[in-house]
């Protein structure tokens, strides 16, 4: 008798989520909402406490050869208040678990969470646990952001209904590009440690990858022009994999128009330089942190005039598929590639 | 000009985290206790959501050449559960991160989280998040717990008074040398891998190592006997290191008696076997995951007739310090020594 063996590559980081989560029955009431959105919701009276967490790990996350510690602290608080910002709710605690191995000073450990400390001003977020370990090898980050949401503003992947209109924010495909170019330099200097990475005219896009944004500037936004999204999504594993979630969530087809896609100028230019096309970036790259989400056709009128929300297209229905149109005007079908972590390492 | 560098071990675990502490000032009203406890507090209006997070790191704090997966699982859910406890609080939800690389399949992964699942049962908690993620070596976990407390009922390590009464539940030590005989196994299996592990004679300790029970059932009593601790934490690093958290948070010394200390027979048998003293595993050992907690006097009418709870000594004025009157009948201080990952590795 052999046991059977399953490699893990074979389902996938969310082929594991679903097996995991099919077993994952909630038993308090209190649980309002479990595994399979940006973040999860407890119940707590008059509002929703709202709760993320996710792990970062030296070698398959990020790579110290071009990520200072502090921009690492940074990061991780960003990613998951970006979360947070998804279900369109307010951030207001972080814990943060590292492990560290001896090769760190405590200077190194402090480098890191004055990264982790901006980030908590700049979000306006408490630290308020957490535990130091040793590691006996990589760098090992677990971040748990809790925030706070409104019963009646809450917003899930599920929720957006035909017709909707589909906005995203900010620019993508930009982290995607920045770490390629980190990445390049590193071999330059791997090959030639003589050298100085050259990196002023990829400032934009590099920072996209070091140092996203979370896009809690936009949650207020939004509530103060009284708009309620029907469905959001943080933009972390490539614009392709989340029109899927959405799609998924809400029972709906998706389609976007290709020359809709914010993109930078800079991401445009350096995929050509390095030969990625830039469509292509946005849609698979990930890591951009921006907002995915769908609106009421009505409640166009309210954000139409805003510089940093652009409407890329339409919930359409579920047989029609997740489609976009060309610059040439062909209907294509989108692969929800993403970055799958057991497939693919980012960098 | 050369920086500074200050290696990790010359501070330690708690050095650290009073240098982060430090830094960690709450601007949100609704953070009420941040880092510094077993648990985070956050005010949800008519109650407290609790808040704990612990990393598990391959090599650090389990070996899995005798650790099963499905042990381990519920283990890292059960020290999350231990720390909720440890404010008077009941766990509702867990959220468990994991990384994992390639030389696991999923049937492991699958075994890890059926331990997860089987302490989710046991404790009454749902799973509702976390990710699992390749690494680039060991296996990483990391699991947060949230729980929930009345606001007259919550329980911090300060607020013990002169002349509360130091109660402890279960027995101390056990767990300590059960991973000691775990470890003499592996050396034995690896000098001659055709042995097969010699543990019935062990069961019991090597239990309390490898399946912590986090005690519920005590907070669940507590509360139907009308009595509220004045200060308490869980045992995870040993009675000694406990006990200067109690001294430290509520500005007091503690004495405890030596005879009072909870043993159990094998923890005796075994710490005679291998030549360590029974005691000295009890106050440096680590990971009983029992309930240290005070009372005040009028309380221990209700609970004296208690099986499991253990009455070890009282609060003393803070010039006396931390002592032990020994069976002996000299007065010993005690030494805070539990486990620093930093300097001394477990097992």
């Amino acid at each position: 008798m052999t046991e059977k063996r399953t490699e893990i590559n074979e389902l996938g980081e969310f082929g594991l989520i679903d097996r995991i989560s099919k077993t994952a029955e909630l038993q308090n009431p209190e649980s309002t909402l479990g595994i399979g959105d940006d973040a999860a919701l407890v119940d707590a009276g008059d509002h929703y406490i709202v709760l993320s967490s996710d792990m970062l790990l030296e070698g398959i996350h990020f790579d110290l050869a071009y990520v200072p510690l502090q921009h690492l602290g940074y990061k991780a608080v960003a990613i998951n208040v970006s979360d947070i910002a998804a279900m369109n709710a307010f951030p207001k605690q972080v814990m943060v678990n590292i492990g560290m191995s001896n090769r760190f000073s405590v200077e190194a450990v402090e480098a890191f969470y004055q990264g982790v400390k901006a980030a908590c001003e700049n979000f306006k977020v408490d630290l308020i646990g957490g535990d130091t370990n040793a590691s006996g090898s990589g760098f090992v980050i677990s971040v748990t952001a809790v925030g706070k949401a409104k019963k009646d503003r809450v917003v899930k992947r599920s929720g957006a209904r035909d017709k909707d209109i589909i906005c995203v924010t900010g620019d993508l495909g930009g982290a995607y590009l920045g770490l390629q170019v980190l990445e390049r330099e590193k071999q330059v200097f791997l090959a030639n440690p003589g050298m100085q990475p050259q990196l002023e005219k990829y400032d934009y896009i590099v920072g996209r990858q070091l140092r996203p944004k979370a896009r809690m500037d936009i949650i207020h936004e939004l509530a103060e022009l009284g708009v309620v999204p029907t469905s959001m999504i943080d933009v972390s594993d490539g614009l392709g994999s989340e029109l899927f979630h959405l799609s998924k969530g809400s029972g709906l087809g998706t389609q976007v128009f290709e020359d809709k896609l914010p993109l930078d100028q800079q991401t445009y230019d350096t995929g050509y330089e390095l030969g990625i096309d830039a469509t292509t970036a946005a849609l698979n790259g990930g890591e951009d942190y921006e907002l995915l989400f769908t609106i009421r056709q009505q409640d166009h009128e309210k954000l139409k005039l805003h510089a940093d929300i652009h409407f890329i297209g339409h919930m359409q229905n579920i047989k029609e598929g997740n489609t976009m149109v060309t610059k040439g005007g062909n209907v294509i079908p989108i692969q929800a590639q993403g970055w799958d972590h057991y497939d693919t390492k980012r960098g």
